[in-house]
């Protein structure tokens, strides 16, 4: 199946979204200045031409849904997610919105979280699965969050767990995965080729020196990768318009 | 999307509630005297101009649903609860009222409790997602009580967690949070930019002293909340109608 | 709302009514003599004159349900229930009957045991939640046994628990309560206070000295009860007639 | 209700079934010689003037369904079963076939058991409430295995538990129980009373010797029994149309 | 019934399959040079003349649905699999695409595996129940692979165990058998006699000498299989069209 789904967040076959879940997954301490207000980050994605923008479920109904942006951007609706709050071993991402939902809310893909490694990992495999065939007969793509995290893992950044969780992702379905850095070019590329017609895109992750951070999206462009999910290492910047031009060189010219 | 769903309970943008679930969360022995019976509380609602009133399943059909009262006070229907029984360190708050039913009964919002920082977080967090979908598709709010409660939790009242438990009110597309005092205004001031477009309505509490509690209705309306939610310092004062024509003018004439 | 629903186990506004599903919950040993046989209970129901029989559902299936006592007394089917082989300090009662079929067995109302102070006090609270609309929407009566049992119970009469479980009745939409006995006459009158309009029913427990059950009886009918659920003391009593005929003097011409 | 639904299995109000579940329960040691080939065991069903025969679904679906066995005997279908490959102290027997689909297969009941005195015993008495509202829906009979198993209980053939096990099955709706022997005539005319009318046939369990099997058969049919369902007293027998028939005269001309 | 869903994959009432979910179930490091690419995999199916592919739900969908693949090699679609991250002592195996969604991608059977003697095997039997009906309602094949593993399981070898998996899956009503060699010629005789009308093939397991692996291949033909299930021992092989055909003598000119 030639994978039409996917294609709304894609310019020259390469994604740049903005992520914004931090409120839930992190805390409003991660939401520094204006990046409080989701008008603010929409506006943001729109200007710095991302190909998406990633929200929860209530942003995405208040701040989102029959707006403007609605023609603007395309939409990946996260419909799971744990809060910060109590933190555990093995942390479960619970569903707090149904395939349908997003759709109605405008949303082109869903994201979910799998916690690979996790002794949930069973029931994160069984509902994506749902999800997964849900949002493929609503006509949307099925983005997975294929993550390491859990009583079973000593390094969440291991090249070969990451290699694995990205097969992982095309065993299940999924349309993209989005994976963290496994700290090499070459470990990437791995990545890349065990994912097989799954695109892959990076979890940008905590705030980083901007040089670092670059040289990390070079790394990824060079290696196969469709693009990165990037969010406190732009809005969390001094000048996100400045940071995102940067980063959109890197994977549009690359 | 405008948020038309919550328009029922406000006033000049501001909501005064009449919480009435105190026979079911804490016992009897919270409802002195006339306060046992419903009827007397609905009349008190009606008389003290709230615009809202919070009942259990058992309370509105028996005593508000196809009377006069539906006409003239809008419900909430709180659709979650727990006894005060068998108290836990991580309390659950179960499901005794569907969404449909409420909305049969005449509610025009339901209410549920979502205890963050508690072993079964993930649980709620969940089922308040189905909850919300549902209130919507029936076009009437979703009101979360976004509650700080669990074996992760040391301080209930701490600013930060309260913060961030109004940030996932607004991230679950909640219309309206119900939240504690965070101790000064200031600190109510971040909780209702981090809530966004979700109106934010102090939770009144046990009974306190007159001035002090009117001074925390001042403070939060200052700091921008819409309202409150009053129980116990209302119907456990000596002239309810004297302490409720002093919040109004709080929150009315602010 | 005007309760209709409980009307059909109602004469003078009192009820008494004949339970009979010992065979489940304490063993046949309860069955003494004749009452092992559901057809003479039946016969001794309607001889009687109880308002109503309480049964579970093979009982009512085999010996109720298109007979003639369909005609001669209206049915409560009890749909859940535990045995008495493996107890529990928080004993659980499960649902083994649904509201449908209790309908189509010719029942009028269902009957559902809540333990409260139990471990799963939150699983039985939502179930009878959805028994209790289903039972509204096929227009029959859901009655709630609102036993205080489990590990946080010391007590199982304590007067200010049982003065809860009452209100917990009510605010759950029950339209009867079945509820064991305070102590006092004063204390079954703040139960019946906190019920408000749900009514109640005294649960008649063991085999007691006569006088010592009829004063019971008197106890609660002048503290404003509707009426007892009575079975051992009836049909354990050399003469069940006699003995109803004292019950019924002191619920019905009170 | 008169019982039409095991009339299927009745021949002059007497059965004499043939089970056939042992190798799932007990495991192919169980079926020696010819016995491990379902079609032995169907002739000798068919040969020996059995009134029924019990298979579990993928017996029935690859050796009994469509075929002209179909028309000769008729089947209970055992939908749930557990191996003993992993012994519990309670265990539970899982559900592996829908009543819908034990009806496709051209069975005339279902059979669950149940096991009492089980720390899952809840759970069984909920599954077996449903597939009973199933089985009367679809037009067959619902046959509980009532068996007392699991960490409450010291002796599986204690007279008073068996006698419970008896009422429970009727109390639940069961048109037939099977139920194993509590030692004497005595006590198994206990059971049958308890059990009113739903029908009770001796569980035959493992291989006895002739005349001790005998003897039993010949003691629960002057008890009252309605038969039994014997497999391996019959099938691990070096001549079993000759048990069948020494059976058989027992059940039938008593 | 006559088994018409297996007919697919049987050539000469043979049958020779293709395995290729050790991306998910083993990992990136099991696939080998070439075998990391499905499509790879998919051109030496159809050119070594197997009867069948074994894939999960996103290889399927992507690689093989509505391409030339479907016309060429029947799918058989494994819809349940665990990961290798976090090994268990009671692994559960979990469903990620259901038994529609499997006929939809063009399979014309689906695989489950059940772990017997694990301590989660009740929830596996059940849910096997549930996908064996569902895959004949919509008219294809349900398969099993009946392993051994668990915390009551020393040697997942051992030949009665070995066996009476096999006649589970005959019970459950699987179409054919997955299933571990027991180390004999004599001991598999025994498997395929207890499993019936159930068809048997081996399963293939980790990359073994080449004659090691055909003599086994040899002994279960001998012994009645049907035939195997192979992956690594192909794959990982230095010529997989040469292995292949050696296999296929074996298989189809015995």
């Amino acid at each position: 199946m030639d994978n039409k789904l996917i294609q709304p967040f894609l310019k020259n076959n390469k994604a740049m979204l903005l992520a914004y879940d931090h409120g839930f997954e992190v805390g409003p301490e991660a939401l520094l200045g204006k990046s409080i207000d989701p008008e603010y980050i929409l506006d943001l994605a729109v200007k710095g031409g991302y190909t998406g923008v990633i929200l929860q479920k209530g942003i995405a109904e208040k701040y989102y849904a029959k707006t403007d942006y609605q023609k603007k951007i395309p939409l990946i609706l996260k419909i799971n997610g744990k809060t910060n709050i109590s933190p555990k071993k093995d942390p479960f991402s619970s569903l707090n919105c149904s395939v349908e939902y997003a759709k109605e809310l405008g949303a082109k893909a869903v994201g979910y979280t799998i916690y690979l490694g996790n002794n949930q990992e069973e029931k994160m495999l069984a509902e994506f699965g749902q999800i997964q065939e849900r949002a493929h007969q609503l006509n949307i793509a099925a983005i997975a969050w294929t993550y390491l995290r859990g009583s079973s893992i000593e390094n969440e950044y291991d090249p070969e767990l990451i290699t694995y969780a990205a097969r992982i992702g095309l065993e299940l379905g999924a349309d993209m995965i989005k994976i963290k850095y496994p700290g090499t070019e070459e470990s990437f590329r791995k990545v890349v080729q065990a994912a097989g017609k799954t695109k892959v895109v990076l979890s940008g992750g905590p705030k980083l020196e901007d040089n670092q951070f670059l040289e990390i999206v070079e790394s990824i462009i060079r290696a196969g990768a469709t693009g990165i999910a990037v969010g406190r290492n732009v809005f969390q910047h001094e000048d996100p318009l400045l940071m995102t031009d940067r980063i959109k060189k890197i994977i549009f010219n690359s």
